[in-house]
């Protein structure tokens, strides 16, 4: 088989939010992992750890967490399962997070270089979470990252034993994609529109 | 020609810190802020916007700042030229920044759905950036990301023009690989050492 062309890859990488309940082989949790660990963190700190749930009461559980905490953040309702809107708004996946074949939590060391600058934690982490999300492309899997259990993170960290002083950076759900699921054709601004040049509001050179 | 596989560039991916003068051309240019513009941000707000620096006497001037803002960081000295210990700490290349082909200024919206918090910000930004680096690699070019100027943010926004409630993430150096520099071999950790299995601490599945 011919590996994906690395544009190919970002060019159609796609948040998927249904996934089959086919499990992922583990050489392709392996791949997508091992992607992950090439990434540039700040003077090669590698600040990651990353918790690989399978076990399918663990993930049960992790979905109702995950769950509570995003309806805590919908103070207007429209999550209610009974609404019409609630498949429209993106979030009924939500629901169904526990059941998902592969979930990945990355959790990140106490103290690296960056660790106390809050934004600059994250130049440390999310090109590792990126690599992940194309690798599970090129693979034929698909990919979601979320932050959304953020608000019940305690429950979490209870519930997988992570430690108090690790702090998480999120989820990744991964599995093959459902129903009327698809690669590519996400909306973006063209190049154009987002760049300037040598000033700021410059259009050309 | 064949394009790059999506595991090479990013096994291969490396920081580059020495470049050859030579240009880059404005098409390689194009490609890398494409592969910026198809990354995932939090429900797709796209909060980036890039300022390529390719004015000579702009460079230099970013260059000095950058200069200055790396010694306020180093009080122990080791930055002193004159000292053996300058070239071997890696910030050799800080006293040049303002010489190579093409320097990136990632620049983020004032207000999107994560800017409220500072980690969860870069979640919308650094993927971005990711995707620069790896689309640089597989262009043959070499790419660093560096936010050692940000102790001097606001002299860079003054020397730019870039509104005082426009954050920077960081600067991205692109260019053809100098003496000495070469893709790959980069250090780190095997995956191994940094999977849990649905517990903390718990090493298979």
């Amino acid at each position: 088989m011919t590996e994906m062309s690395l544009f190919e890859a970002i060019h159609t990488q796609r948040a998927i939010r249904r996934y089959k309940p086919d499990p992922v082989p583990d050489e392709a949790i392996t791949k997508i992992l091992a992607a992950a660990t090439r990434a540039p963190s700040a003077r090669n700190c590698q600040p990651w750890h990353f918790l690989v749930l399978r076990d399918a009461e663990l993930k049960r559980s992790f979905g109702e967490i995950y769950w509570k905490a995003t309806l805590d953040g919908r103070s207007d309702g429209i999550l209610e399962k009974d609404t019409t809107t609630f498949p429209k708004v993106g979030f009924d996946y939500a629901e169904h997070l526990g059941e998902f074949p592969v979930l990945i939590i990355v959790c990140l060391e106490p103290t690296h270089p960056s660790s106390h600058d809050p934004f600059l934690r994250g130049a440390s982490i999310f090109p590792a979470i990126q690599n992940m999300m194309l690798a599970a492309r090129a693979l034929g899997l698909g990919a979601c990252f979320t932050s959304n259990y953020r608000r019940r993170e305690g429950e979490v960290k209870a519930l997988l034993g992570i430690p108090d002083d690790v702090p998480t950076a999120g989820c990744i759900l991964i599995g093959y994609l459902g129903e009327g699921e698809h690669f590519g054709g996400s909306r973006r601004k063209p190049v154009e529109e987002v760049t300037f040049y040598d000033r700021w509001g410059q259009r050309s050179s």
